[in-house]
């Protein structure tokens, strides 16, 4: 295993975890997760899993290969190159991401750069926001009485433009749960498209603010109502946005519900 | 905090945490659920976690509410009964559920019945097998090039009944990655509902069965052809069929890919 047996050059490319941090709570990474941010040699990251999370990964194996100090966005290409570079290098590397790094994460066209270099890896889920916000609200994703389905869609699209990729009336159509990640900007283009596409003005709307962070909020009102409630409270990202009947458990379950984090909830 | 310093009884009331166990792999267990597991006084579980994490737990402290021994399932009343009458006696008790405890676990349910009998709850999410499949398969979840969004739906239900509750037309109409859990059985009938709905028979299909288990195996087709690879590599439950361009991006990534378990894998 050594340099010295082995003198192929092959065996000195290190592998590559695409590793889930999971919502924000170290709590809630996985073991695996937790075992390889310990023993990787280098971990490249960017802002979205949490400053918690971040914290805990010691300052000398950590690289942020996210926003640049000027606020432009490093473009994706960079984070490839650095992760073929890290592990041609012969490192064990994890890159964490936020959430999943399968959804909506780009993950997978890390997977695929890497696959192109011959540089092995592997992919480690993580605890997606878009359950986890349902999970610290007292949610449920899915219930017997009112949903057989949940989708997840970016709030990043603009819905009235016309190559919008995201189709809400068929979203809508589905009957079931949506949760909307990124989507706190563009609430109220997409709650216009789903009243458009007929959905009941009725809906009940949860908005969860950082869940799993120290200062989480939930709030909540209807299709019709969740843009005023939203200004009310001053909701920003990052933020899920979860629509359907389940978001109304919340209500009858709230009083026994102790995953509460801050003290600043509302509605 | 001791019973002494406290006569109020309701001070006697233990805590429930509803937990997810993943897709059965210990290591994906978050580390919040490992903790609780290793803290708890009592465990109410069922077969779904798997055996690996069910055998991690002291076996004095495990309650198996699932599968009777006559095969027949135990009614979800007698679970709400059970988590009731041993938070009311004073333990800490961790329901443990397969996934993510608000996928399709009726984890909802659980969760209003304890509200109603006022014992205090916290939701501790899980990795739900509908991301893992993919994450170990190569298979993003999302992908910028093909697909904006995904939809999880069981396939315990009959898409020929007219009471179905699921619009296999309005999932086809999204566009996005569509995951079925529990289809094994009624995939001929699910795939035939998609091509009526107009999805092109050349849309890739993936199904991984037990993903992260040390048996895991994944098999690929098409929408016309999946059914008879099922059968020709006699996949069997638990599995989860991703359905989806998305599922094509695996026979790009394998030579790279060290997530396989088995030395099963096929197609």
């Amino acid at each position: 295993m050594s340099e010295e047996d082995s003198p192929d050059p092959d065996d000195a490319v290190g592998k590559v975890y695409l590793v889930g941090s999971g919502p924000g709570d170290p709590d809630l990474l996985t073991v695996k997760a937790r075992r390889l941010l310990d023993e990787a040699d280098v971990v490249l990251h960017d802002k979205l899993p949490g400053p918690d999370i971040i914290d805990s990964i010691p300052e000398e194996k950590r690289e942020d290969v996210g926003k640049r100090a000027g606020g432009e966005w490093t473009p994706q290409e960079y984070t490839n190159r650095r992760l073929v570079e890290t592990a041609e290098a012969g490192n064990t590397v994890v890159r964490l991401k936020g959430g999943d790094p399968f959804v909506f994460g780009r993950g997978g066209e890390e997977m695929e750069h890497l696959a192109e270099h011959g540089i092995p890896f592997e992919v480690v889920p993580g605890i997606t926001s878009a359950l986890a916000g349902g999970a610290v609200a007292g949610i449920p994703a899915t219930h017997r009485d009112y949903t057989s389905s949940i989708s997840f869609v970016t709030g990043h699209e603009d819905p009235t433009k016309e190559e919008s990729a995201i189709d809400w009336q068929a979203l809508a159509d589905t009957g079931g749960t949506l949760v909307v990640l990124m989507g706190v900007g563009k609430l109220p283009l997409y709650t216009d498209a789903l009243l458009d596409a007929g959905k009941d003005p009725e809906t009940p709307v949860a908005l969860v603010e950082r869940a799993t962070w120290p200062d989480q909020r939930v709030v909540t009102g209807t299709l019709s109502t969740i843009v005023d409630v939203r200004d009310e409270y001053d909701i920003e990202p990052p933020a899920i946005t979860i629509i359907g009947e389940v978001a109304a458990t919340r209500e009858r379950v709230i009083e026994y519900l102790e995953n509460e984090q801050g003290g600043d909830d509302a509605a």
